[in-house]
């Protein structure tokens, strides 16, 4: 669960990448950064913990200065999340100064660790990011697409890079796709995003999705190599993209994520014809656009049926237990006059460990809902992901240990439906549905997984 | 534009007043303040500039002990935004110390403060707040309340205040009830606050409206006192509470703010019943529930045009109008497929300035926009307000100076449409349409004002 | 304990006082505060809890402009000592805007805030600088001397005070003249200063002290006011200034405080001619021109017998108990091969609680001292101070429950001797040694005290 | 300029490590920081920018938990003075976990980078302590003493190192011993550090230096290992460390810093029998004990003549031009008294650029000195040093571009001494004056130097 972004050949490159980071925001709000460079050699980094908006004061972008720049968003999945694993990273190798920045999970990156180690390496980071510093470090090549051809061509799991070498902005995406990542164009300034809603942030043009297992080395406005991974394969992009994480102004593989969900949520209407109800009510926000599909498909009316208090951030509070429960309930408000005696059709986008719905039912249960149906836009989570999505691993994810009676009585809700696998597909897939990665959904991941990690 | 907050006779008096506080938030972003008082003489007080959350961290909560606390949100109307400024004021007097939150504006400030200089006092902050410790401090009574009458006789305009003296909570309003202050119990303690939300949000139940012009003293858990102030004057409440400033699930007057402005939102569609468009689009947040009620009432599909992105706060950047410029695009976000080529009913709740309005239209017209049909779920403002709700003088507001056709021509939309206000009183009112202050749209103030104020 | 500076006709009048500040540091670590005038309505102002050098950064003293300033260091002398008694306070009153920052102590503080109270008055700081002000407000005059003049008038104890109204500069001594306050000139601009020492910091020139009683009002470069208050009574100058409080570099009374301490010394050497040493070692900072003094005279070597690591702050940790015992060891070192097998002659400005010179003595034993002969700079404190100096009440002073004896026992030291106080008002005085207030030696108050405090 | 500090074996080894470098403090003001470990496997490392009393508040020191730690302050001698460069360093490779700190300067770094970027390392700062990471992890052996002794093996220059590997602390010296290092004890835990000073700070014994060319191994209490780099080399300790770096209270060789400094002052004695002068002054706080000595020995009486504000610090205070000229002249009062009218002797430690030594002569012909004798108690600086101490290049070593007269003349000084190199070294060399580096006052490098930085 990050973010990157990129520009070059630009005059305020870090304010343009400050502007794209604030736009990808939801992709991480855990550490941010922005390195940049413009001669070449020096390269203006500062990466701290936090906000976007909260970091990149003016002060610090006005040294940010260079016509390259990229940067990052990143929320941690595991419990080293400090500073010194914000990126972007900065290295001094035989290739001179390289900044990268990562989405993604490289799923053989512990034995790439112990092969770099043996071999007399150093790692200063916990981040699996690193280890692409040293494959750029060890291989050679006319090129610097070719050198970062050899050193990508051994990482398995999810990539989605972009970095600075000199005035060169590259971008690289693993062979499936998992994660994705775009090419869009600002005047004569090339941008990469992980999502297309930040190209239009900065005034720019969506060009084309840089392909599955594509190298793109750009340099002052110009696309200077373009490389293809030798072994082609499927196309696999994350569905949970399209269910949860991207922004719904975006748009992935030609397809709009807010018309996907809206499909999303005629599909469960469907699914639940049979169901009567008085009003459909999204949790906010990313269950806005099934809910509508679901009122439009279905005719019944859609309420805003909570207020949400966006004062109350995850960043902000970080306290004790009795704090986190005081400020966990002034996030999400119920409007008592919608939900008081209603028949609800509850709709949010997926269930992982089921705890944050359960309070949900209890609100609008206070709050006077006579039935609550609740319907996720999402089949039930029963795998965890490796390639860089933060889910637990199995033991607490609920539909991997209850069956959807259990989870029913356990939410004490009325009815429980999940979206079906096939109807989620066609949504997101606009005809085509077999270029996503559903692991967490079906258990089918598209590259080797260590067993022991499936298992944990 | 404040907020004001207070509980008594509870062990977590200060932990209940920032949950108070975040759920009125949106009435004050500068600024932040709680005192808190359990034995009756030592205060703990902590005011600072920013949001509540930022601001009340628990290690800062922990030191607010005490079983009667206040809180203040507050919005500058002024240049002098400083934290010299923040409330809660604490004073010491001849009744002991006392801690005052103020909502409000009272417009006999300057006269009452030139006779009390002239006898000799002394004023540390630039606040009206501040004559309302020298009005107690110079008046005697024999209980509290009756003090408290003494002092607030004389003074015009708008006031909703909340103090603390010993272990005793008190709640005052002007005659006119210009602005809100509610009365509501959790446990066995009482709460007073701006809005019937921040009751809520602390567990309670709302009990009453505290009276146009009503003193009320309460103490361990009891009201001890309940004066009125001597002129009985018609209430008037400032119906911008409903307009634009309240939160929806506030009930003002037994009338929930959503529903008013679902009402509004059809009367908006009766006045507009010529007009053909594919979609009603509002302005977030502030314009959703009108633009519900317009949907409803018209036929015309409601749809999400905007992404509003809520990390760009107006509390996290205060920079240069470059930084300025770049961030506010950030802010609104258009969906551009369901933009591009539609003729659209844009709502919005208010037009005071019209610059951001102009911008959002442009914003509109580039994602692809046919037609625009701009409705305002309120009359044009025509006239600045003296009772706290911070609008410019009447050369900046754009009703003022122009006729609606030249607005038209200013923000380039199709057509322009106000909400009659009649039709505004009626969806606020319940059937009773006197009980508000309008002045801001009609120009009939309620108390007397400065001329030279109205015409600077 | 505090320090007050001012500057008026100048440029720089900020930077200048924060010069002036740091110069004073010595006599307040605790906060500081500067306000400065020039167009004689706006007052910028800032203060803040800590250390000059942290507190005003370039950018603050930017915006602390104005041709008028005053500043501020404190040590608070109360459990109180929070930002919101950082001086200087700034005040409205019928005589515009007044900035005031005070050394000193008012004895019958409680008296007349106890009438103000009465009459109406509120309280902002718990501080009884603020009393100050509101006797300015209630009194008129044909000048602001004058004013200045009716409302200190009635102050007992002790006070240095320094004022900016509009474009004057005023200073003002209590009729003791307890504290100290000098006049200063450099360029066009006059100079006022709790030491000399800050008046040459900022290029300055000494040109005379303020008298006791006096107010002196400068405006523009011209001393335009200079009254005396009526009853004219005999100086009684802090004779703790020579002993402890002020910097050596500083003249008080045409003495330099190095040439008092040195004799000091020398006085202390002939009262202990009979003791046979083989060192003289002072403890840093203070003991160390009397420890000259006794070396020269007695012919006893003085040796630098410990170092001072200046890295460690009271300002700077605040800590536990174990981190206070770890960093207090540390900030005072011994040399060994300095101490080791020595008879020495240790020597301290002064003894109040005894409990920091037991820790000395301890270290000195560790570090192989054959015999500790130590000699104090001072007769032994047995009287709190009431007119300023942060001495603890009667209990806690180890002379005023001990005897000599007793206290040589507690000290483990081999002899214990007190500079006489004759001696010592003989090496301060110059020949005259009547101007002295000594109480905090001899209990002698030149003015009324309240005997409650007094046996407290 | 930097200090190391190391402790194993102890329950509170980072509050050790705290006291012991606040000890160190002088030996680099720039940045601090401390790693601890406890069970082998995680580090908790905490480096800042700063003092080391700003940076370890309590709060820090509880959460870097682990029974060896290791500290670092540092003052950088490149312009990238940045966060990235504080240590301790904390890498992963093939030995475990690492963490390094490093005083010194390798003066070889750059062909061991370019020889390691050649076989794909990469490299995250740009200080010469990465590279004993690398050689570690590219080495191996029996034990980590022995990889240790590989790793270092191929190092030029100056190196005094500890390491933290697992439960081990190790310690390791350059042949020649450019740089202290020093072995302690304190109860059952060994201590290593850059001066005797921090030893006897924590409470220890000075047990014995490491020896140049040691690399020692310390586990649980006990040395597991003691070897020695193969080319056993003349010891060259920098005499700087005499000079001017070290504390008066640390002992080096045997030799305490105070008894060196003494000696020097009496050879400048005999060197200057010709002077006559009335007083002795010593640039505070450097030159005081040779100022003592040349007092001892002329029988000239020895005067402090400076205040020395120590509330101006160089890390509180990073200005434009126009502050850091206020504030410089705010460090170093004269007492006026003292100065006026007498024949001076100045002494201070050594003589760089020149500039400040020219200012203080400034000041003290302002304050009226009738003639100054200037004696330095170390030769005159003519050749840059490679060996860690921050000298500027030759062009900007006064001595290195002007004659005595020449220099005597810039500094308008009656006479000019510099203290003889023989002299210097007898005073130090307890009658070995064989091992010491004098480089940067004789230009005799006891390891190779490229050419071309002597020259620059």
């Amino acid at each position: 669960m990050c973010g990157v972004f990129g520009i070059e050949n630009n005059e305020n490159a870090a304010v343009m990448a400050f502007a794209g980071l604030i736009t990808l925001q939801h992709r991480g709000e855990e550490s941010a950064g922005i390195s940049a460079n413009g001669d070449g050699t020096t390269y203006n980094t500062y990466r701290s913990m936090g906000l976007v908006a909260h970091i990149f004061k003016e002060r610090i972008l006005n040294i940010l200065s260079g016509k390259v720049a990229i940067g990052h968003v990143r929320y941690s999945t595991h419990s080293e999340s400090t500073i010194i694993n914000a990126q972007p990273f900065v290295y001094n190798c035989i290739h001179g100064t390289i900044a990268v920045a990562h989405n993604g999970n490289i799923t053989n990156f512990e034995q790439i660790k112990n092969r770099l180690a043996k071999s007399g390496s150093i790692f200063n980071h916990t981040s699996d990011t690193e280890i692409v510093a040293h494959l750029l470090a060890e291989n050679t090549g006319k090129t610097f697409g070719q050198i970062m051809k050899k050193a990508v061509q051994c990482l398995q799991g999810a990539f989605s890079l972009v970095l600075i070498q000199g005035n060169k902005l590259i971008g690289a995406r693993d062979s499936f796709g998992f994660r994705p990542l775009v090419l869009g164009k600002v005047g004569k300034s090339y941008v990469l995003s992980s999502e297309t809603s930040a190209i239009y942030a900065v005034g720019g043009n969506f060009i084309r999705d840089v392909k599955p297992g594509e190298i793109i080395v750009i340099e002052k406005g110009k696309i200077i190599e373009s490389l293809q991974l030798a072994q082609k394969e499927k196309e696999k992009l994350c569905i949970f993209e399209q269910v949860y994480f991207s922004r719904p102004d975006s748009i992935l593989r030609d397809r709009s994520i807010r018309d996907a969900r809206v499909e999303m949520g005629k599909y469960l209407a469907r699914q639940m014809k049979h169901i009567k109800a008085d009003i459909v009510v999204p949790v906010p926000d990313t269950g806005i656009f099934s809910a509508k599909g679901f009122s439009m498909h279905s005719g019944i009316v859609m309420q805003t049926g909570f207020i949400r208090n966006h004062y109350v951030g995850r960043s902000f509070i970080k306290p004790s237990q009795k704090m986190r429960e005081i400020t966990a309930k002034l996030k999400l408000f119920p409007i008592r006059d919608v939900i008081n005696g209603k028949r609800i059709v509850l709709i949010d986008d997926s269930l992982v460990r089921g705890t944050t719905a359960q309070k949900i039912v209890i609100t609008l249960r206070n709050a006077g809902a006579k039935e609550i149906h609740f319907a996720l836009s999402s089949p039930a989570v029963i795998s965890p992901c490796f390639y860089g999505i933060d889910t637990p691993n199995k033991s607490k994810l609920i539909a991997a240990v209850k069956s959807v009676e259990e989870i029913r009585e356990f939410l004490n809700v009325d009815t429980l439906t999940f979206l079906d696998i096939n109807n989620m597909k066609k949504a997101c897939g606009n005809g085509d549905v077999n270029h996503f990665c559903s692991a967490c959904f079906d258990g089918k991941y598209p590259s080797p997984i260590d067993r022991k990690k499936l298992l944990a």
